[in-house]
This record gives structure tokens, sequence and C-alpha cells, in this order.
């Protein structure tokens, strides 16, 4: 609704800082930012990487308005000629980044950004907020997929979303982590994922009697029928109403796919209640859709108590990713390039998880030959080179004695070029290629990772060099701590 | 960055309800839908009504484009003449709302939608999602300026919302409960709210040594000067390089206002020894910021211990609502008009708080004449009569012996008409009167209501002849439950 484009949508501080650099010798200045992040929500085994493409769609769409710029003037903080560098402001680095849809863990440097410093500060705030949102939902989206075993999964929660671009990045990131439709109908329309719908309780409501209700609409939509069950009594009006309305009505027409949608009360007594009565009636084809207030948990639950659910409709605690709604991705300045030279930084913390990784870096998956399994991730710096014909040992950053060596593996490097030079050398993949890509990459993981309860911990380990480089610097920085 | 508009940000249901009536004879039915919400999140005393003004925007600016129209087609399950009026579509009904910024209460009509069902249900989806996501954020930073006492509060979550609209319509939410200013220059720019933000840790990083990083930033910005203090060991080195250089750079220039900020470590603590530093350096003028994951319940702890903190930057427990993250508004149809009268229709459900309560409905809030506070709220039928010279008694539509009568009181209507057949007849409040407003209304509240834990219950009672049009409804519902 609004003419606006979303290139402001930039921490004040990025203009004071870039502002700053702009005026100052460090302007021209390549540096490195990694973005990373630093705990699984949900205390998970995994999360799912998303967000690339809306970023890519920052890039290539930012311009400042001459609004915008007279706003920014208005501060009387800017340099006339950081303005005018910012009217013609074009992204001329490199990025390097993770595909959509991969699985990443914990502390790795899943997109890294070379630029100049201004250009680098400029871009963090939407790299945060797309990366945070959709990979927070995406992670979400696949614990709840997995925990479905199969069944389908719609995702539901517009109306509890927060705000027009969480509702619809929200439908796009569950989508590609593998949730089957979505009921937003622009997100549907935006990005091609198959929509659904069928009734509210309102409709009920509007007719005569629950039966008219039901009959009214099989008979304009016999291919489009699940029929909402619950506004009564489920098991004393619902289904009898809905198994005389589907025998009348679709039946006679040859139709032999329909359903019914329980939204309320005890989802496994109903679901099995309900499965006795319609099999009874020989509806042993109509399907049952729950809905309300799900999670993975909840159908996790549902499905060990053997409810005969065939759909799960997914609303508010996927759209807000509910029980953990912060993602808590970070970017960090990883290095700084002097006389051509990479020279690593690192920001220190009494809370050592918040102490970064330096260096520009190449992440790398380690899978196991036989299995195609992934066994563990390799942080490196970027020119380290492997040859996979010889074994390749690894070990725990922290607990230096914990090793491990692979004998027969092949090793993946994960980040690919997105931007050179501030040109799109990416070909972006279509959603269902993310999907697809998704998939596989759950295909790659160990079962035990999967679990919701203390799932497996997965090694992200650090290449010697790597390791020598961020310790040797921590004691540096330690013996210069009052600098 | 994208051209499309929001209109169709409607559930898939909305069209094939409306498309099912706009078939049939209920095609031109009128009828009545309230919003409300079922429960104040994090157990609180009062929830903040936010997102009227977009939903405005969103009836203002509907128009289905012929995009739109091809993929409504492309799913062949409406009829022509449903797509024809889509084309053409115009909200022609009734809404009447509560003011942006005034204080809420579970269960009450907060704005009633009396429209034909046609667009009383392609409206749902919107109507919702805005008031279901501004509410949770104006509600949870009243929270956290109430937290504060009086202190300045910096929204900064851009980077941890769900998506742009939650970052932007976040902290617009989030300045008309009371925070102070944000850090998001889009939401600034958008809505003139105050924008703050100076430097990061990677400010810092960047220099030869925190001296020189702060020396920099203050002759950059001698009148914006807040200097981060953690980024090597804030004690040690911090606090001493900042009393240095607002030493040697800003007070010889007679500037008094500038400010350190502590983004990691024990708070209370560090805010204590640092306040000590800079009173002993005579730097008593200088404020101390905080920021790092707080929220109202960390702030009052710090508080409460004696830290001695000025501003405090709230991010992803405010954007995110993180302790609660859904405000559960619901859109429920509670009458229709039939040969001109109004038939009140209820929603049974077997959770009691499920329940609706039907009719066309007023709601008034009833404050004491003397001390001004609001002493309770009172929804009626729209077309009932009250005399403030008559003494009022209200009782608990539960426990229905709990009355109460008030002698010398003030009744106010609470909801305005917002649209008379489609007109737009509410002339829009600035942010500005809408965040007084909001502050009058927390005026009216009573201290105990403020509380976070176990606050005080408000009373929300239904007259007389609601609740006995309530409790026949539901006689009869249940005397016909297997209809």
């Amino acid at each position: 609704m609004n003419n606006k484009n979303e290139t402001m949508l930039i921490d004040f501080y990025e203009f004071t800082m870039a502002n700053g650099y702009f005026n100052s010798e460090l302007k021209d200045k390549i540096v490195y930012f990694d973005l990373s992040f630093r705990r699984v929500p949900d205390n998970g085994g995994y999360a799912i990487f998303a967000g690339l493409e809306s970023i890519i769609n920052y890039i290539e769409n930012i311009k400042f308005s001459q609004e915008d710029l007279e706003y920014l003037k208005s501060y009387n903080l800017f340099s006339d000629e950081f303005i005018n560098y910012l009217e013609d402001f074009k992204f001329t680095g490199d990025i390097y980044s993770v595909k959509e849809g991969t699985v990443i863990f914990p502390n790795e440097p899943v997109l890294t950004v070379r630029a100049n410093i201004v250009q680098a500060q400029i871009l963090e705030t939407f790299l945060l907020l797309s990366f945070n949102h959709q990979s927070l939902i995406a992670t979400k989206a696949s614990r709840i997929k997995n925990a479905a075993k199969g069944r389908t999964v719609l995702e539901m929660g517009a109306r509890r979303a927060h705000g027009i671009s969480s509702a619809n990045s929200g439908s796009r990131a569950a989508y590609i982590a593998g949730i089957d439709a979505t009921s937003n109908t622009l997100a549907s329309c935006l990005y091609g994922i198959p929509c659904s719908g069928t009734m509210a309780h309102s409709w009920i409501q509007m007719f005569e009697s629950e039966e008219e209700a039901f009959r009214v609409y099989a008979k304009t939509y016999p291919n489009n029928t699940t029929l909402l069950v619950d506004t009564y009594d489920t098991l004393r009006s619902g289904i009898p109403n809905a198994i005389k309305v589907i025998k009348e009505e679709l039946l006679p027409k040859g139709i032999k796919d329909f359903a019914v949608r329980i939204d309320s009360g005890d989802l496994t007594y109903l679901s099995k209640e309900s499965r006795k009565m319609l099999d009874e009636a020989g509806l042993t084809n109509c399907k049952i859709v729950v809905s309300n207030a799900l999670d993975e948990i909840l159908i996790e639950t549902l499905l060990n108590q053997g409810a005969p659910i065939d759909i799960f409709g997914v609303g508010e605690r996927l759209v807000t990713a509910k029980s953990n709604p912060v993602f808590g991705g970070v970017y960090k300045l990883a290095a700084i390039e002097e006389n051509e030279k990479i020279i690593p930084k690192i920001k220190i913390s009494d809370n050592p998880v918040k102490i970064t990784t330096p260096h520009f870096k190449k992440l790398y998956r380690i899978y196991d030959k036989e299995t195609n399994k992934a066994k563990a991730d390799l942080i490196t710096i970027y020119d380290e080179v492997y040859d996979e014909k010889e074994p390749l040992t690894i070990f725990d950053p922290v607990h230096t004695w914990k090793t491990k060596t692979f004998e027969s593996y092949i090793l993946k490097d994960l980040k690919l070029p997105i931007y050179k030079n501030g040109k799109l050398v990416y070909k972006l993949p279509t959603i269902k290629e993310i999907r697809e890509h998704t998939k596989n990459e759950l295909n790659h993981l160990w079962d035990e990772m999967l679990r919701f309860e203390n799932p497996h911990k997965y090694y992200v380990d650090l290449s010697q060099k790597l390791w020598t480089t961020k310790i040797e610097l921590l004691k540096k920085m330690n013996k210069n701590s009052s600098i």
C-alpha cells in the first residue's frame, strides 16, 4: 500500500558509522563480515538457511529516494559528500552464501560479505532481518513437517502473523522447508505455493442448520469439500451431518476426495471416534483434518496416541515460531584487507559463545562416502586446500583432545559466489528447487539429529590453521586488554 | 520491492465462503462481525488496541488486479459473476471501532463490522493480522515502558523482526505505546518516529585502538556521542577510554550531553561501577545506556537492584513479543439482519472462553467521577440507553451474585463510527495524538492493573438485557444441539 521501497530499512547506526568511515581514511577499506547464528531455536539439532532471495532482491533494488536523502540531511549529522554517495549507492562488493534450504549449524559463516566498510554496514540490517526471520520459520516448519511423518501439513497462520511480510515471507519459508500449502492467497500468488481453504465457523452459523451449511458447500464445491464439524458438537452433530451430506451430495457424483475438519476439543479422542463413525458409514476414504494451536510437540503426541489424522493445519505456532520466536543471527567483522593481504579480526567477549571466529573462511561439509550422511562441518581459512584422497582429521575446538579421522569421505564447499564486484553471478533457483534442496539436505542427516528432545549434536570444527589463528589473536587481545 | 499491493492477503477460505454466499440467497445478507481477543499476553492486566490505521489503509486501497483475478480463476472454483464482483470490489458497510491506543480487555467487541456477508468475510484476514500484530507489540511496549519508570526506552529490534512490516509496524506500535525512539530509519521516516543510533562493535574493531575509535566518533558527532564501552573490557578499557575522550573532545566544546552504552555482562554491576568511575571523573551528566536481550522483567529487576541506568535499548524481546508472541484476536459473527431487525447469533463451544457474546453491541467504560479512574467496562445491546444521573448496577456474567453499584460515574461509549456505508467518516489522528491518547488511557488505570505478576483483574460485565439474550440463546442451542 506504500509506495516507499524498503531501502531505508537500515538501523540508524549504520548511517552514523558509514558516514564516519566515509569521511575518514577508512572509506575504501575492504572488510569481510560473516552472517552466522548462535543457537538452534527450541534446542533443535539443526536449522534451515532461508532469506537469500529477499537479500538479493534488496540489493538489486536498493535506491535512496530524494525524500530519503532529505530525511537523512535533516539530522545535520552527515556530510554532503556522503549524501551524494548514497544518492548513487550501488553495492560493488562480493557475497558468498550457502543456498537457501541448506541445513546450517551455530557459529558457521553461512554468508560472507566482502565489500568496502561503508557498503558492508549499509547492508547489515536487511541481511539480518531476512536471515533471522526466514531461517526461523523454515527451521520451525521443518520440525513440524518432521513431526507429521509424511502427512500433509497446511500453513494457515496469516491472521496471527507479525504483519504483512511475516505472513508472506513466513508462508514461503514454511513451504521451502516442506509444508505443503498455505491459506494465504497473496503468498500463494506471489511465490507459487499451493493454496488451500474451505470454510470457517461463520459459514455454519449463517445457515439455518449445520446440515444445510454442509449441503450448500458440497453442492458449490463438490471437488473441494472439507466440512468443519465442530461448530455445535463434533460427534453428535458434525460427523453425522457430514456423513449424510457426503453420501447424498458427493458419492452419487462419483467423488472420492473429501474431508472433515476438527478445530477444537480433544483431537485424539475426536479423531478416533470420527474415524470409527466415518468407516462404519463406508467413508473410509474421508480424510480427517485437525487444527487448533498445533506445533511439532502436539503433533508428535497426537500421532503417538494413535490419532488417525491425515492432515494438520498449523497456524500461530508456526508463523510466529511461538516457542522460540527469535533466531539470533549476527553479522560480525571477520577480517580486513591491508595492502591486498587479509588481516583476521576477532571480537572478544566475557561470554565465550559471543567470541567470533576470525578470517575470511570457507565452510565445508564432510559426507561419509558409503552412507552419504553428513558427518561434520569444517570451517577453514579461505585458501586451505584439501585432498579427499588423504585422511582428514578434525578436532573439537574447545576439547581439542577429541579428534575424529575420516578415510572415505566427500568434502563439499557449501558457500557459492552470489555477487562478484557488485554483479549478481548466481542464478536464483525456483521455489520448488529450493524445496527439493531442503528435502535432500534432510536426507543427509542422521535421524538422531531430528529428535526434538536432546538431539545428537553435530560437529562443527575449525581447521588446525584457523584454530591457531583464533587462539593467537585471543592471546594477543588478552595481553592488550586495556588498549 | 514488490509492486503487488496487499489486497490478496486474504485467507483462501474467505474466497470460497464469499463466492458460496455470493451465489446463494445469502448474497446481500447484512451481518455483524466483532473483533475481540481472549487473553492478555503475559497474563497482564490490560492490552493496547492498535492496527486501525493499517486496517483503514487496506480498505481504502483494496483493489484486485487482473493478475489477482486470473489467479483466482485458475482454481476453477469461483463463478464469473463473483470474479466480476471482485473486479469492482468496494467496501460499502459500516465499521465502529475503539481508537488506536485505547486500553482494551478480553472478550470486548473492540471493532465491529456491519456489512453484507461477502464483504465481511473478505476483510477478515487483514483485520485480524493488523489487530493481532500491532496490539501485541503495543501491549508489550507499554509493559516495557512502565517497567522503565519514566526513563527513556529505545526500540532497536529491526534485525530480529519477523520481516519488513514486523519491523515497521512494530516500531510504530511501540512508539504509540510510549517507547521514545526507534533504530529503524524507515519506520522513523514513514511514521515520524524519532530515530536513534550511534555505533556497533564493528566500529571499535575497525580502528587501531578503542580510544581512537571513540575519538574519531566524538569528533565526527560531538552532539550525538554514545560510546559503546564493552568491546574489550567495560571497566578496564571502555570506561577509562570514554572518560578520556569525553574530557578531551567534548568538554572543551562545552558539550554536556553524551553517554556510554553497555551491551553485555552483568548490567547492574557494570552500570554501578561505571557510574562511580564517571562521577569520580566529574562526568556526572554522562548518561548510561544499556542493551542486551532486555524486557520488562529484566528492566524491573535491574532498577530494583539500584542499577543507575538512564536509557534502555530494547530489541528482539519487544519486536517479537518474545515471551508471548501471539495475541489471539478473533473475528466472530455476532448478528444478522432479517427484515431490518437485528437477530443475535452465538457460537458455542465446549470451551466456555470460546463462546461468543451475541448481538450488535456497544462498549462502555465506567469512570469514577471523583478519581477519574476506570472502574469497569460494560457491554450492552446497541440501543440500550443509560442515564448517568441514575445509579448503575453491574454484575459478573459468570458469578452473577457478585454485583457492584456506581452512584457517581461517567459512562463513555468507546467505539466510534469509522465507516458509514463504505465512506470513511473518521479523521485519522496523528501518531503523536495516538501516543498522547495511550498515555491518557494509562492514567485512568489503577496502579494495581499495571503490575506484571498477578495484576488486578478489571471487570468487563454484560448489561442485564445482553446477558439474558446470551443465556437464552445458549439454552436454545443446547436443546437443539443435534441440529
